[in-house]
């Protein structure tokens, strides 16, 4: 099988919410032209997305909707519980903690580690803070498949280090730092801050057009 | 100008950060090989980001790390205060009026909104939280820059038209679903379930992986 790109995987998320939103209003059969109209991509754009899996509609009537719901939520590993650990109980540690969607979509924290004094043994979300220095213990009896690193960014290659350590097989990361992990780790980065600057950047006349605005 | 892609914004963030690190430390030149070896790319990637700009290095002896730092500051649009109005008082939103590090960063939270009535009055980060009837009419007399989606999923598009209509120029959207905007309007999108689906896909072998392990 080609690899499949990330673009790919982030349709099929889009695909499988949409499909749960239909199936839900009662909907059994979806075209692909409907399914590419609410996301805003072409009926070919689907077909090919999910030809990469196997044979899911048949031409002229549709995919039925319960069964590529299903068949989507497999193949992307929806249909099993990832054990989590959270490494950070500041905020975005806290707010992931506190949200109780991702258990509900597989994702279950199971632990949540921090290095400060003032926050170890106090509990977030129902778990209770443990001293990051056990992580690599915690790891080999707790089999933790996902890391999510929620620390500051001065800290974050050695809290990578330590969960690829501990045995995770994904990380993702809030700390805006690039980050160095085995290729058999798989690394996602979600950057509040470079979302805001990819804003603020947007927002910003380039000197070009500020000169060009002044001459007006 | 071209028009400068996301990828070279969200680079320039990252130099931007290395630089406020090595100034930190003393460190007053800085070369394009240094800059690219920290965020690992090439000497030539570098330059070329920030030849978009104008011109900073002087070959042979590298950059000034102060006046670099400044500039891409001003290019980020870092060097001004951007207004931010956050729709949504659930545990995203919470979480960024509780992150001090945007205001330090020129983005400052000056208004949140919610159309719960438990939560409108309630203080939330220092803020009181008001009714999302009201944001058009805040909208005119608070000139918001920025807004930030933090409503569940089948609210979201309807947040997105309240912001626009609230004069708004960017938007970053919290929630796992494609907004329609006008082209004036600057739309990112951080979706943190999306980002877990892409690990628990990476993490998931695919049924032609399955069936070649359960053949050896």
């Amino acid at each position: 099988m080609p690899r499949i790109s990330e673009s790919t995987v982030r349709r099929l998320s889009h695909y499988y919410r949409a499909l749960v939103e239909v199936e839900a209003k009662g909907t059994d059969v979806i075209s692909s032209q409907r399914l590419a109209e609410r996301e805003g991509t072409t009926p070919a754009q689907v077909r090919k997305d999910l030809s990469h899996f196997g044979s899911f509609g048949r031409r002229g009537l549709g995919y039925d909707v319960a069964h590529l719901r299903r068949e989507i939520r497999a193949i992307l590993g929806l249909d099993r519980r990832w054990r989590v650990v959270v490494v950070g109980a500041g905020n975005i540690g806290s707010a992931l903690l506190a949200y109780r969607g991702f258990a509900a979509q597989g994702f279950e924290v199971v632990a949540v580690f921090d290095n400060d004094p003032r926050r170890i043994g106090e509990a977030v979300g129902g778990l209770q803070v443990r001293d990051v220095a056990e992580l690599g213990a915690a790891g080999a009896s707790d089999s933790f498949d996902i890391g999510v690193i929620a620390a500051p960014h001065h800290a974050a290659q050695a809290v990578a280090d330590l969960l690829v350590s501990a045995g995770v097989s994904a990380i993702l990361n809030f700390a805006p730092r690039k980050l160095i992990v085995p290729a058999r780790v798989a690394l996602r980065n979600v950057d509040l801050t470079m979302a805001f600057e990819n804003l603020s950047f947007a927002l910003t006349p380039t000197r070009g057009q500020r000169r060009r605005r002044a001459q007006d």
